[in-house]
């Protein structure tokens, strides 16, 4: 790209804007070269919000889910009109190849026209109801429902640079529908497609002025400006993410944080399938395509992967030899199968990361320099080889439960059986998935029971569905996102259940003639 | 009382023990005479919650919900046939009347019961079906279901000084149903009843070790060693609130919390009812109950009284006629109707914030001295007389909605119209539970729909439940406790939602017969 570097701006208080000169350079991770610049200093963020409370809640407020629904689906089919150029923004800012490019923004524009299409069963309710009435005293006429209701403020969406689409309209679009207004801040590295997105989405004039807002560039004093009507969902890494929750004004308002950080998430191959079979083959292919999609920058990328202790070495040797022949380089080309990581900062972060599980574990192929790529300058570009590790004694190593190489690389831990398996899986500390690959049901059964806990989410792989599964580190919006403890003790998505992070429940007590009345005018949850 | 003072215990590590020194002195409020003494100072809290998570969880887990239920409810029969005791100890140490003593004694039994009755419901199971399978892609054969799991950690129960017996059983029964072992740490002030009833539970050898544990004396550094494993549930001040939450260790680990603070919360007399009739005798009778009963002390008491303005004085008057016949004095006597506060230093907190009060609003009875009783020394006593207060104009007042007196005292705050009276309502930040009164159903409705989003409960009296409903400030165990904002963002109980916080929510994917397995050994929740 020989174009000039684009000046990004916020969308805030209905007007596009720029902040005070350079804090942020986005490049090309292949080339090094600037693509664009982001500033938001200086940007008045208490003003932003307070647009976005009054004017857009207000809009929204007053429509109906069904009517809030087709705003979502129009922004889809702004998005779907102009795919090709968002493809061209992915592999140029975030090295994505053409398939790592579609999952962020066909991602996005099908979560928006699922969420789009939920929102429309729900009709022309303006309250969700939760639960159905319940005696509470002898009296047969007084009685309780539990309602949901929009929450009055706006809904602060802090995005990960990794899916710039996907993190985007997943989040906005659960909140839409609940009639919240967003204020969404991606990640600078990477923020030229959220912010040509949104340009469209604003130009095409389908949502309420206020309804939907953008900051680009840093967040500055944005956390000291929320209030207790308010939401927060971030995307990002644990350090972050504590310091969004622990913010003292977050805080003191008890003010609502949804926290979705990476983890380091687990494949599991069962004992009765290490010998080979449908499930094993799953377990091969999804372990490779978690490593090199996106090059391993996803938050649900399999970091762990854990095998009967007497197969380590020949699942090894299989993992490898896949490993070494995948085609790493510029995703312009057609045969490039693995792109760079998203920037040079990432790069070193992921080569720190292999250096420390190396301590640790045993290097089985791909390593903490860059790899030397024809008509690539190791100088100036992102890359991280395919990259595995192998532990000897999984008992007495740590930091591969500790350490997450946000890029492609993962560690082989072996496991002698299904309770030292469990116990393994948990030192992760809590994770948003894992998968498990065997053959028999009650054996499934049982090491799902066991990893249930610690997890937001379970892929279980019998050979039933070997070849027709969605993926280990595909977020489906039908389903919960979110894991325990590391991974930010989060939910969302999961279908209509997305909805209740953007509404207030309560009970409410009263004759039962007038929670008829109540209950006729909300949609039902179930 | 000329018993020597008695020294507590807290049930750590399967035995009794007490910490060094003493930390807090228990005194009954009336006489100011010392009761008992508590410390936990030095005591390993670390090792304590190391062995509630391993004994505890361990002989919990391999329970079903329903043989779970069956303890609890093992719990509520030892306690009942105990309670002629416990009511002594309310008297003594809270200076509760038997009408107080009754709904935190009662109130305790009560939850345990309806919680015991609710987990036998759900059989043999030992997880929860909380979604029933979604298609995720084009096979039919692969599927999702969303499943709850109960934690792996310990509850951590951190309780108020108000209701010593029902804040420690309401949280205990809903975790110990859910198979998570419970720490308990009652305040100091008036832990007195805690520790009696714990000791009764404990001697009846219903529990498994280590399933329920209390702690009487400071926390000290306990929440240094929550994991994520762990979860807090907290309930009193919104300040003690903010440290729990913002605690480095919680925040880091990602521990969810659930809080309750004490809220600023309405009484709305609406417009068509302000003249008369059933819903007016019952709103007066309502307001008058929440002032008085256990003097003021509950987190969900009327502390603002909202009445058209043209009525605000007649209304006073109405009021101020039975506070002021109200009698108050030493709950031995038959006909006390109001104790004392629970200490000295809480009765200087409330003159101080009706002090406070007293800067924008003209007092209409009671005030910020130690009333004169008889037989009472004003010197060590804690009483307030109940006090009314009244705004003349509400536009201008802001303590009225920020400064909650926790003691028998309320303010009326003036409104003009029905928009008038929803803004001034929100403007104290969430709440945990508002009551309204009115005749005309479609003006209830509105006007219920506009307090929802700053509220955790409702309570809308209309003539036909104006003498059969459950009152403004009673918990009942069916229904959401907790409200947003200021109210700490909670949500206690509410019937099998409040089983919720105990457990992790998962998305499990796999074959359609691997999740027909999965589904059939699990409770449904709905």
């Amino acid at each position: 790209m020989n174009s000039p570097s684009q000046s990004l701006e916020s969308y805030l208080n209905g007007r596009w804007i720029r902040g005070e000169g350079i804090e942020t350079q986005l490049v090309d991770p292949v080339s090094g070269a600037e693509l664009a610049t982001a500033s938001a200093k200086g940007v008045d963020l208490s003003a932003a919000l307070d647009f976005a409370r009054k004017r857009g809640q207000g809009a929204l407020r007053s429509m109906s889910y069904a009517a809030r629904a087709k705003l979502v689906g129009a922004v889809a089919d702004v998005l779907a009109a102009n795919r090709a150029k968002y493809e061209a923004i992915a592999i140029a800012n975030s090295g994505n190849t053409k398939v790592d490019a579609a999952i962020d923004i066909d991602g996005g524009i099908g979560t928006l026209k699922y969420y789009a299409r939920l929102g429309a069963g729900l009709g022309d309710a303006k309250a969700l109801l939760d639960e159905k009435p319940v005696r509470l005293a002898k009296a047969e006429n007084y009685q309780a429902i539990h309602l949901m209701v929009p929450r009055k403020g706006a809904a602060i969406h802090i995005n990960a640079f990794n899916f710039p689409s996907w993190g985007l309209w997943e989040k906005a679009g659960v909140a839409l529908i609940s009639g919240v207004p967003v204020v969404a801040k991606p990640a600078s590295a990477t923020a030229m497609l959220a912010h040509e997105m949104v340009r469209d989405v604003v130009a095409a004039n389908i949502l309420p002025e206020g309804a939907l807002n953008l900051l680009v560039g840093s967040a500055g004093d944005l956390l000291a400006h929320v209030t207790a009507d308010d939401v927060i969902a971030f995307t990002g890494s644990a350090s972050t993410a504590a310091r969004v929750r622990g913010d003292p004004n977050v805080v003191a308002n008890s003010v609502s944080v949804n926290i979705e950080a990476d983890s380091i998430n687990a494949a599991v191959l069962a004992p009765d399938a290490a010998g080979g079979g449908a499930a094993f083959d799953a377990f091969v292919r999804e372990v490779v395509r978690e490593i090199t999609v996106k090059a391993g920058q996803k938050c649900t990328a399999i970091r762990r992967i854990f095998v009967p202790a007497d197969k380590a070495d020949t699942i090894a040797d299989a993992l490898a030899a896949k490993l070494k022949t995948t085609k790493v380089g510029d995703p312009r080309q057609e045969d490039t199968r693995m792109g760079p990581l998203v920037t040079r900062a990432q790069q070193a972060a992921a080569f720190h990361g292999i250096r420390a599980l190396m301590l640790e574990a045993a290097l089985v192929c791909g390593g903490a320099e860059p790899p030397s790529l024809d008509g690539i300058d190791r100088e100036t570009s992102a890359f991280v080889a395919p990259t595995l590790l192998k532990l000897d004694d999984a008992g007495s190593a740590s930091a591969v439960h500790e350490v997450e190489v946000f890029g492609p690389a993962a560690t082989i831990v072996p496991y002698r059986d299904e309770a030292e398996a469990a116990a393994l899986v948990a030192r992760g500390g809590g994770s948003l998935v894992a998968s498990l690959y065997g053959e028999d049901q009650k054996l499934l059964a049982r090491m799902a029971a066991d990893m249930a806990p610690s997890h937001g989410r379970l892929l279980v792989i019998d050979p039933a569905v070997a070849s027709a599964h969605t993926g280990h580190g595909i977020v489906m919006p039908q389903c919960n996102h979110g894991g325990p403890g590391r991974a930010g003790n989060g939910e969302e998505l999961g279908g209509l259940y997305g909805l209740r992070f953007y509404h207030q429940r309560l009970a409410v007590q009263g004759s039962t003639d007038f929670l008829a009345n109540l209950q006729a005018t909300a949609a039902s949850l179930h």
